[in-house]
């Protein structure tokens, strides 16, 4: 199975916690999918490979972002292991051979989210604040709200991020606020 | 004096309790403005008019908006009472003959701040939430910070703005963002 081929590569670019991590991220996003009728291959996928740039150091990652020509705003200069993502797909691609653009495309916005996303997309960036290693408050209820509700589970997972970002006095993405902000616009009728 | 003409004037555009918000402003603006070393005329005249449009409901601020050819984003779609501010400035201009350009950015940017704040336009953001009339947790505590560091009060101001918009699942306005991001990379030095 492939998948075993991308593990073993994986294992010698994270430290144990990531690779955990990232084992747990894909088997809950593989349950989502299942749940919510995401492809279930592409979300294992996705899941394995969403954090393959994570150990990169920051500085690195703005290097990177620069060679693969990234778009980039000042705040990334602030934030800069928000790169993780779309460097992380860059590295999916040349480095581990993923050519499915729908897989790449959910690992570069499992950061920041986006302003279109699709349902692998919305599944992986839940899936990683949800699998079973995370602990934080209410997390069983998010958990649960996860299989319920993935639209109002991804607003919350959100809503966590730029609350995390408030408390530490850190710069906040305008694009996850853009992609928060396109999320409830699309909503006009419900309160999500 | 002249302030008189405009609180006559104030009186008939706005509710009993938002008039004397007025006045509350004007009075905190004014005793920011002494300790921090901003125009003390100015103050006033800016905590007086700032809310002139207040009283407005959104669907005509959208339409004033268009008439006076503000920038608009989608966003301002869903949160037209945050034209007040803009579209006051202009009513300031037209129909109270205000015009003291500093004056009237000031009244401008107060709902949202700007990536580019004036002493002045700090003291009226924070006057406008710490004003003797305001009740909120750990208001008196901001009052005492206001005084002391105008920078770390403003930077409170928007948190307090964006956590309102998380609880609510209102979105967030992109300015306010990009207000607060600047003001915290300007002081690379401190957490600010």
């Amino acid at each position: 199975m492939k998948l075993d081929f991308y593990k073993e590569r994986l294992k010698g670019m994270l430290n144990h916690k990531r690779y955990e991590h990232s084992l747990g991220v894909m088997n809950t996003a593989v349950q989502l999918a299942a749940i919510h009728g995401a492809d279930v291959e592409r979300a294992a996928l996705a899941g394995l490979m969403h954090d393959c740039a994570r150990g990169v150091p920051g500085d690195t990652l703005l290097l990177m972002a620069q060679e693969f020509d990234l778009p980039m705003l000042e705040v990334d200069l602030a934030l800069p292991v928000l790169l993780h993502a779309p460097v992380g797909a860059q590295l999916a691609r040349r480095d581990f051979g993923v050519q499915d653009e729908v897989v790449l495309q959910a690992i570069a916005v499992h950061t920041l989210g986006d302003e279109h996303m699709t349902l692998l997309d919305k599944v992986l960036f839940v899936a990683d604040k949800v699998e079973p290693g995370r602990y934080f408050q209410n997390v069983d209820k998010l958990r649960a709200l996860a299989e319920r509700d993935i639209d109002q589970a991804l607003l919350n997972c959100y809503d966590l991020s730029v609350s995390y970002a408030l408390r530490l006095g850190d710069q906040v993405h305008p694009r996850m606020i853009a992609a928060r902000n396109r999320l409830i616009s699309e909503k006009p009728n419900r309160k999500i």
